[in-house]
């Protein structure tokens, strides 16, 4: 699926020299003999595979009177529940998922992992795996990942693997999975290389869930550094994509923290929407990535290895913000946006909470990240950075040792400034 | 990808209560507000992905006029190739392929695997997958796997799985591999589970290659059994849909195998092409198995589990005969074919020298397969048998112990009538 360097025939078929086979005729060609190659016969075969899965908010999705968890999607006949769920979650909603299901007579199936970044490797998988032979899960019979975002790309890498793909279901209980994980299609684990270490991301899959249903009513039991790992992905989004967002971010950003997104004014509702709506407009029309330049891909080039080496841990929405903000550190010596505008997303980030840097962000860490990158997004750099204003993107492909230098002493002055008390300078 | 029990939606989109977003108006609907239920609001991504490969049989693929294999699909500056190749294939053509990547200014990394069924597991994708890493393949560049459809099973499950899926190019080497494994899009391993022991092919994904490229010259260097061993493939594809393809197995089947396919007249030609053809009519328009009756599924029930349990071990292509001959009793039983019908296949398939019975073969084991399809194939067994005249199917749901155990009981007599000597009765 992945397409090729040289890509697939972009002529329609009813242009090309060949012709249709009698019990296929929509999709399967034959080519006439090439006499000029050793090519002595050929067939193309030609798919247009339909993937269709909704994203829902729902309100108080393990209230009895909501069925969607407990029906939606059920093979005819079967009334159990293949879940996996986060251990820390379970702990906190165990007896309401046990009430949920039993109101709705479906004998519940529950599968615990972990779902702390250091835990997304593949013994998860293989842990679910078992648990999915030893279940008897048939292949149309969705499974339901209940959890953060390892979680949801732990099941969903896994399900796309046994028995070829099974339907799966994405419940996020975090703010950053809401908008984040629950959106798109992409699931995986990290690699650990024997020698190399580990490669972030590195096995996973597109796999499309079925569902995915949403209800902030999870976040109000998390802690505020969750909140606003979250709140890094929700930045990213405003900063390439909108700017009525990011003025959201700005005005209610730390009282959004503060209150866990549960007050019934119109702003948290709406920040979540904006996210959602803005991950789908992007990822829709490309959901296997055969374009390289995503805007989305902001703050995700420095985070990946950041991520993975930081110490103490950094978690995901704050590496992407330490990311984005080198980013803006860029593109404000790229001329590509102005001095005020650097300042006021400095102001905005720091007010929020989220952090701005992290001192392993050494030159070396940051130009592997660049190498790293290039490899990633085939050959080029393609690294998304905020241009003109707030709610546009550029893509750059080139950023050398002295820009990446240069932005380090640029933000080392800057946090000098705002006289930082943290240890994270 | 797999549709989940109560489906896609059937609407087309344009008739369903939903409007578009602006930035995505093909692909990403909101849906209007359901104050029935909990939701208060949904998106649909509805999205097509396009899948596009090509089948080509190739004469001489090694020779350095013949440029697909160093050339096709490679990415713009490049010139490396990673390849995956089977030991025993390594061993035979070792200085050939390194002739014809020398030839072509290719540098040429080999990564080599065993190729033999009970090495088609985990640790064999792990290998890859480390040495992917090292090489730091690109995310556009394709693996070439060449070897048995062991080997082509793994890779292109590797290939699924590395940064979410690189592209990858099959080179069969056997005839069964040429018939079977490089024609479709699925690909996996087999997965050991700690209790319950080898489940066959559990792990895998649909993942279409970017091209096949099919040489029978490989097929001089294999010995009678794996020959017997492709035939097996060809054999349940003529019992199930081409009367001429059986016709040509019936009259030149011996000859086949021991003339390896090499010889000039038509009839090897033909009976790989009909081979294909066919695979490619069923597979085409239902790559993904979103329809679960397959015809060409037959002698895939009672297979797998022989596969993995019988001692001395059977081949891929020899279980799905001995499950092709199982299937022939039961549909005579069931007055589905003629006695002449059932005489004419038994002796066919002994003249070939396809073996029709194993002693593993237990009322146990093959209730067992009953159970096991049952739940592979979503709750209802959907097994083909041939149905009227051979080129004909027909499925069934059921299939009692008692069924079994009088099929079983007729064979066992038909080859005490066919006087068989070896110990497979």
């Amino acid at each position: 699926m992945a397409p090729a360097a040289d890509g697939v025939n972009v002529k329609p078929v009813s242009e090309r020299a060949v012709h249709a086979l009698p019990a296929a005729p929509k999709n399967v060609f034959v080519h006439k003999q090439d006499k000029a190659s050793s090519m002595v016969h050929a067939w193309t075969n030609y798919y247009e595979l339909p993937v269709e899965y909704t994203v829902e908010i729902h309100k108080d999705i393990l209230s009895p009177k909501n069925t969607a968890l407990a029906t939606r999607f059920m093979p005819a006949g079967l009334k159990r529940r293949f879940c996996v769920i986060d251990e820390t979650v379970h702990t906190l909603y165990a007896p309401k998922l046990r009430d949920y299901f039993a109101a709705h007579n479906v004998e519940l199936k529950i599968v615990l992992i972990k779902g702390e970044e250091e835990n997304k490797l593949f013994a998860a998988v293989e842990k679910i795996f078992n648990a999915m032979s030893e279940f008897g899960l048939l292949r149309r019979e969705p499974v339901v990942a209940i959890g953060g975002g390892c979680v949801l790309d732990i099941v969903g890498f896994t399900a796309s693997c046994y028995r070829r793909g099974v339907p799966y279901i994405r419940v996020p209980t975090t703010l950053l999975a809401i908008v984040d994980a629950s959106v798109g299609v992409k699931c995986g684990v990290d690699w650990v290389h024997p020698t190399m270490g580990g490669l972030k991301n590195r096995m996973g899959s597109f796999y499309p869930p079925c569902a995915a249903f949403l209800d902030k009513g999870f976040i109000a039991t998390q802690d505020e550094r969750n909140l606003i790992n979250g709140m890094g992905e929700i930045m990213k989004l405003a900063l390439v994509r909108s700017k009525e967002l990011f003025s959201l971010l700005e005005v209610h950003g730390k009282r959004l923290v503060q209150q866990r997104f549960q007050t019934d004014d119109f702003v948290p509702d709406r920040v979540i929407e904006l996210s959602i709506q803005i991950m789908l407009e992007e990822l829709g029309p490309n959901l296997w990535e055969h374009r390289l330049e995503r805007c989305v891909d902001y703050g995700h080039t420095f985070s990946k290895i950041l991520e993975m080496t930081a110490s103490p841990p950094v978690m995901h929405g704050e590496a992407v913000n330490i990311d984005g903000f080198i980013c803006i550190i860029l593109s404000h010596r790229k001329g590509w946006i102005s001095t005020e505008t650097r300042n006021r997303v400095f102001a905005a980030m720091r007010n929020i909470g989220l952090p701005t840097w992290n001192s392993a962000c050494t030159i070396k860490l940051l130009s592997q990240a660049v190498t790293d990158g290039i490899e990633h997004r085939h050959g080029k750099l393609r690294m998304p950075l905020v241009r003109g204003n707030i709610g546009q993107s550029g893509f750059i492909n080139e950023c050398t040792e002295d820009q990446l230098q240069d932005a380090i002493s640029q933000i080392l002055e800057m946090h000098h400034g705002a006289r930082v008390k943290d240890g994270n300078v």
